[in-house]
């Protein structure tokens, strides 16, 4: 993951692109490439989604790729390490969600 | 990394919740996340998006944590490899943005 | 319509808000609130999301709501007229997806 | 508007896509389509993103359009008046927002 970050700084480097990655940029960028993700889905049912064509399957896996690009761009920006922030959000998760209360249900917690 | 997509799995089995993971859903979720990231850096400008105040970088933080969280269960459900994907798209990138024509222009590649 | 963006007009120059309403900042203000939107359907079926109880239909009523005023606060920065808009689009729709090629089917014309 | 609303119905009808537009696909499409207009400004600084050239501009319209066109899709199918569900949310605004303490801020109301 590390390694992956440095390798997309130096890419961006290389295209004297830091002036245009600003956090407020990056965050637009990662948001249009998640929606990128999501236009593979909209008009499929639940159960298409789960099984994709060869095409589709490397289509999104490509909007993966860029979408994960511009996470961890982000991260490097903002000094931030994802695998920890990802951690950290988690235990924060689990006191918002705790099993007996959250098991089986779709509700967002401050509805419980 | 794949110690944390096997970590997050286990706690969605715990609540019960794969039946809302879809790839569809999930792919909303990611989107969803990326857009509360975003929403921290709408009414600042390029210089402020930089300079964060320590509330709003751990709010920032919590939301990166959040979208990697779905970013890798989406990978997971589909069974992609996200630091795979990742590199395979940098591949593409450089082709589709060499250096000797990309150097800094924030142009698409497909209005070079 | 053009009285609605009007008054939106009004009430951002009451609270000296122009300053932050560039193009730039209200297509991030108006993704945002499409996602607020969204957040009510992710974890819902497709039937579930056609039979709202009245507390998120509600909330789904006031996310319309924001997302039409940054959208009519967009077309009145860039002096666009967004019933024009929708009318000049839907002519060139027609022609990309002509009743016999596009009955019933949910494919991108790119994949026709 | 209602006009416009009644002729994108018959559009999806004629085509047979009413099976595809529940309120959840349509939430979809409505925040990929306002993505679209924020691809066109992600790299653009805010003077820029208020400056476009005719080529920008006119497809920043289209989109646009095709916000508009999924935005009424959405509320036809949910029976929302979206002048009316613009005219209740500023209300609200108003009273979270009184000039005399947002003025000149972008704060969240959250935060004041």
């Amino acid at each position: 993951m590390k390694d992956l970050m440095l390798k997309i700084r130096r890419f961006i480097q290389e295209r004297d692109w830091e002036q245009f990655h600003s956090p407020k940029n990056l965050s637009m960028a990662l948001s249009i490439e998640a929606g990128e993700i999501m236009e593979h889905f909209q008009w499929k049912t639940t159960e298409e989604s789960r099984d994709l064509d060869a095409e589709t399957f490397n289509e999104v896996k490509d909007e993966i790729g860029d979408t994960l690009v511009y996470l961890l761009r982000l991260c490097d920006e903002l000094n931030i390490d994802p695998i920890k922030a990802a951690n950290d959000k988690i235990l924060k998760n689990a006191e918002k969600y705790p099993v007996e209360k959250a098991k089986g249900k779709s509700k967002k917690h401050t509805k419980f």
